[in-house]
């Protein structure tokens, strides 16, 4: 398999946490984001939206969008799942993902921050603050959350998570990772965050996390 | 199951059209955006990001987030699939319905218009320009995007499709027809994209698309 992906987007970053945790062999292709290699003609005609990263098969099949390519990664390989095996748990767990893919990368990804500069015309004060409040109020969102799940689970008589949900990183903790070292970058404040936290930290342990870390890849700068 | 919607939500419209799709039988308990009625402690205390959708399962449990929602009700009800049976279609119809729920939308909704109005302080007219920007970039990457799909498909030998992949509509016609019918509401220009047009004439004439549209919800105004 072939990744395309830019150490420092969050999106390609979420695959390689899958990649790794599932233990998959792939080679790396760069492509440079803020050179705009991704418009490349090379690339962009095998990929309707030009965005990293996208991963192709060893059939030769483009697959774009991350968690789309993370949940074929995990329907192709039965090892180290990356769902939990029960409906529910999946449900809560693409959520916890969808929290981070759908509500906040979004609004402070490379190409946003760009057009709020050049086309809107905002001030590198307001760009900051706008990075600010989609990204905490967006990780205090997902903190509200853990703590939901986990009362849900008490009353299930299920084991506290040790993760997002459960005992093992998901989906969940592929998109939340890069999320967090995306902010830890943008200096955004995260006190009073515990349960995020103490998730990081867990992850951050693994040689998965560890390996899939943007200062580890082959085109970090 | 009780959904939790508001008329004019995209995310609430993809899950009322995938209820319809399967048949499944819902209450629906309007939760009104504009006066910011998702904030209230009842709804709030159970949603970590007091967003909508939220669908309460017959057993009780909160579920967020739309497409994890949709592929809940999928896994839970076997009839009417809403994803291919295969793992490579699967990816591409999450891939498309990510390029929606992930590049679309999280840029063009009420709270991110009412963010850049009041606090960035932009004028209508840059608000505007805003919307228009992502829809018609993120509409053009879909038709794209479906060119490529056709192009796959008939190297595979399979017949070409009525819908975005295959012969059914999918999780990727949930979310592309409601920001569709956003882009419609905004006024933006939706000429040059015959595929995506073809697809959604072929959705809208479903009673299933029908009874979904926000003009048929109990809380339309």
């Amino acid at each position: 398999m072939k990744l395309h992906t830019y150490f420092r987007s969050s999106a390609s970053y979420r695959v390689r946490i899958a990649l790794q945790l599932k233990g998959l062999p792939y080679e790396s292709v760069p492509v440079h984001l803020v050179r705009g290699e991704q418009k490349a003609q090379a690339y962009a005609a095998h990929v309707g939206d030009a965005l990293v990263p996208a991963l192709v098969t060893d059939e030769g099949h483009w697959l774009t969008q991350s968690m789309a390519i993370i949940e074929y990664l995990d329907e192709t390989h039965a090892e180290t799942p990356l769902l939990p095996g029960d409906a529910l748990g999946r449900a809560h767990v693409r959520a916890l993902a969808q929290m981070v893919a759908c509500e906040i990368h979004p609004l402070n990804n490379l190409r946003v921050l760009k057009y709020l500069v050049h086309k809107v015309g905002v001030s590198d004060e307001v760009k900051t603050e706008w990075y600010a409040h989609w990204a905490r109020s967006g990780l205090e969102a997902f903190e509200r959350q853990l703590a939901l799940l986990d009362a849900e689970r008490q009353v299930a008589g299920l084991p506290a998570s040790l993760f997002c949900w459960g005992g093992t990183p998901t989906l969940a903790e592929c998109c939340l990772i890069p999320q967090i070292y995306n902010a830890q970058r943008f200096n955004i404040n995260l006190d009073g965050l515990p349960r995020l936290m103490g998730v990081m930290e867990r992850c951050n342990a693994l040689p998965a996390f560890q390996q899939a870390h943007p200062s580890t890849c082959p085109d970090a700068e």
